[in-house]
C-alpha cells in the first residue's frame, strides 16, 4: 500500500487540505504542524509509508511556507510516489545524519507546534532537545477538528464503507451461529467485509453470552450456544475511509429481561441520533443516549462514552462524552454506540455512523436496529 | 491476539525481566521506565493491547517499587489475561478521568524516566505538562540494550524463525519468475512464511531488475523478465520471534557484471559476519563489509547501514552503522545484509540473522549465499 492515496484525491486536493492546516494552526497560535506517518500525514499528503520506524519522517506545515516532507532517503523514492507529493518538497536524509538538524532549519526556533499524537515520543524528544526554545502541543488537541468535516466527495466514501458494512450484516444475520466459535464467526465477518470492498479490517468483535459484558473482548474460542446474545461490532477502512457498526442478535428466542435491555439500548441509541444537529455540544449526544439508559435502571451498566469520531481511521475526535462542549459541524462523521454490559451475563450494544446535516443527522449505517434473531 | 503472550513465557520470566529492566534503569540515573504498547510492553509483560490508540496504557517501572500497569477500564479485562499480569499491579483509568494524574502518583516527580520510543507524542506530552519537574529520555536512547541480549529460551524461538524463513527460501526459488508480478511472488512468500509457523508478516520484497536499485521498494506490478536480477527479502514473527533474511536471485543466466557484483556483495556479507565476535563494536561490522564494497569500486552504491537488531521486532538496536560503539555481547541478534544498488539497473543485497557466540557469531539463516539461477 506503500504511497498510494484513498482513490479520488488530486495534487491539489492535497494541496489546498495542506494550505487550510497551515492557516488553522495559525489562527491557533501555532507557528506551524509537525505530522508523522499516519492517519494525519495520509489525511494532507496522501503518503502511508510501510511503517512508522525510528527513521524521522514528518510534514512541516507553516502558515506562508512551502509544505516540506522530511523523509528517510530510503524511502524517498516511495514517498515521491504519493498523490500529494507533488504539492510539497521532499527533503530526505541518510542513515547517520540528524534529522532533528534537517528539521530545526525549516522551523522558527521560538515557535510552538502542534505535532501528530501519534508522533513517536523519541522523535518529540528529539525535537525538544535540538530546539529547547520550541513548544508543542499535540495536534489533537491544537486541531481537534482538522480532519473531522468531512467534504461532499470524503462523504461520498463514508457512505459506501457504511453501506459495505451493512451488506456484511445482511449477510452474517444468515450464518449459523450455535455451536460454532466466536473466532469463526469473526472470520466470517472479515471475509464479507472484504468481499464488499474493504481492503483493512479493523476489527471483528463476536462477543457472545457473558463475553458481550466486555466492551473490548473481540472474538475468543467460546462456542456460541443457543440463548446467547451476541454482540457484534466490526469496520475497517474502504478506498480509504472508515465503516464501524454493531448490531447485537440473539441465538433463538430472547428472554424478556433480554428484550427489555435490548429495547433500552435502541431507544438510547435513538435518543442519541435524535440529538444530533449543527450547533449542539457532542456530550449533549452522550448526554441524550445515557438519560435513557439511566431512567431504565441501567446507568451504572453503560461504562464507556457513547461515540468516537471516524473517517481515515475509525477511530478519532471529535468523542461522544461528558465534558466535550465542541459543537456539531455539518459534515462530521461519529459513532452512536450505547451499550449496556450486565458482568458474567450478556451486553447489547447497537451503533450506527451518524454524519451531521444542515438540519439534524443522517444514519450511514441503516440494518434495522430490532432485535435480529439469528440460528 | 489481544492479551497473548510468546508461547513459553511465564509471569516468574516476565518478573525477572521487569525487575532486571528497573534495575538497569536506576544504574543509568533513571527514576525509572515508561514502557508503552508495542515490543517493549509485549518482552516486559506479555500484553499486547489491540491496537495503541489516545486512551493511555502504560507500564510503570521503578526500582524498588512494584511494577504498575495502568490501562483503560475497557481494556483492563484483556490485560488481565497476559501472562506477565500476576507479576505486577493493574491500575485501569475509566473515559473521562485524567490518566496522566493518575500515572503522577506512581512516579517519582523530580526524576528522569525513560520512554518508549514509539510512546505517543501526545502521552508524552500529557505527561509533561501534568509533571513539569520530570524529564525525559527515549528507553532506546537510554537503554538501548535492554532487549538486545537474548536468553536461551529466546535464542531458541530466534534460530527456528531464521530456519522457518529459510525454509521459505528454499520453496520460493522453485517457482517460476519470469512472466509473473512481483506482487505474486511477494504473496508466494507471504503464504510460505505462515505455512512456516509464522504468525506475522512484516515484508516480502521482490524487488526485480531496476526496481532492485530501491533497498525500500516492496512489491510492485512489474512482470518479472528473463534476465532480471531479483532481490528478496522477507520476514516476520513467528512464535513471537523475528525472522529477516535477503537473497538475491537470477532469472536465467547473468552477466559477467551481475556475477562479480554478486561476488562483491557476497564476500562483505561474509566479512560482516566474520567481524561478529564479543566486545567488537557494531561499527566494525559495518565497516568490514563495507571495505569490501568499497574496495571493488562500489562504495557509493551500498547507501544503508549493513544491520539492525531483530528480536521481538523485526526491526531494533543494536545498529550496524557507523558511529556506532556499542559493544557486540553473547546473545545479541542482528542482521548483516550489505547491497549494492546500481540505479536504473540492479540491485545485490544479501542478508542473514546472526547471533554473537562466546567466540564469534552464529548464522540463524544458512541457505545457500551462492547466486540462485531461477526460472
Amino acid at each position: 500500500m506503500t504511497g498510494t492515496a484513498p482513490a479520488p484525491f488530486t495534487a491539489d486536493d492535497y494541496r489546498a487540505r495542506m494550505e487550510r492546516a497551515a492557516r488553522e494552526a495559525a489562527d491557533a497560535g501555532l507557528a506551524g504542524l509537525l505530522v508523522a506517518p499516519g492517519p494525519d500525514l495520509v489525511w494532507l499528503t496522501g503518503y502511508a509509508p510501510t511503517a512508522a520506524t525510528e527513521r524521522l519522517t514528518l510534514l512541516v506545515l507553516a502558515a506562508g511556507r512551502d509544505p516540506v516532507l522530511v523523509v528517510p532517503t530510503l524511502e524517498a523514492p516511495d514517498a515521491a510516489k504519493a498523490a500529494g507529493v507533488p504539492a510539497l518538497t521532499l527533503r530526505d536524509w541518510t542513515d547517520g545524519k540528524d534529522p532533528y538538524a534537517l528539521t530545526s532549519g525549516l522551523l522558527d526556533t521560538g515557535g510552538r507546534f502542534g505535532i501528530s499524537d501519534n508522533a513517536w515520543a523519541m522523535h518529540l524528544l528529539g525535537l525538544q532537545k535540538t530546539l529547547p526554545a520550541t513548544s508543542y502541543v499535540s495536534l489533537t488537541e491544537a486541531l481537534p477538528m482538522l480532519r473531522a468535516v468531512k467534504d461532499a466527495a470524503e462523504l461520498e466514501l463514508m457512505a459506501a464503507a457504511g453501506a459495505a458494512a451493512d451488506r456484511a450484516f445482511e449477510e452474517i444475520r444468515k450464518v449459523p451461529f450455535a455451536g460454532r466459535r466466536e473466532t469463526e464467526v469473526g472470520a466470517d465477518l472479515a471475509d464479507l467485509l472484504r468481499r464488499f470492498g474493504h481492503s483493512q479490517v479493523d476489527f471483528t468483535i463476536v462477543a457472545s453470552g457473558p463475553n458481550g459484558a466486555n466492551p473490548h473482548h473481540e472474538v475468543g474460542d467460546r462456542v456460541i450456544e443457543r440463548g446467547d446474545m451476541v454482540v457484534l461490532d466490526f469496520g475497517g477502512l474502504k478506498d480509504g475511509y472508515g465503516s464501524d457498526t454493531s448490531r447485537t442478535v440473539h441465538v433463538g428466542e430472547p428472554t424478556d429481561e433480554e428484550r427489555r435491555v435490548h429495547d433500552v439500548v435502541r431507544e438510547a441509541q435513538e435518543a442519541g441520533f435524535r440529538a444530533v444537529r449543527p450547533g449542539v455540544a457532542c456530550q449533549e449526544v452522550d448526554r441524550a443516549a445515557r438519560a435513557v439508559i439511566s431512567d431504565a435502571g441501567y446507568g451504572a451498566y453503560f461504562i464507556h462514552r457513547t461515540g468516537h469520531g471516524i473517517g481515515v481511521t475509525t477511530h478519532e475526535p471529535p468523542y461522544m462524552i461528558e465534558g466535550e462542549e465542541q459543537p456539531l459541524v455539518p459534515g462530521m462523521c461519529f459513532s452512536v454506540e450505547p451499550g449496556v454490559y450486565l458482568p458474567g451475563r450478556f451486553g447489547v450494544r447497537i451503533e450506527d455512523i451518524v454524519t451531521v446535516t444542515e438540519d439534524g443527522g443522517r444514519r450511514l449505517n441503516d440494518t434495522t436496529r430490532e432485535l435480529v434473531i439469528v440460528d
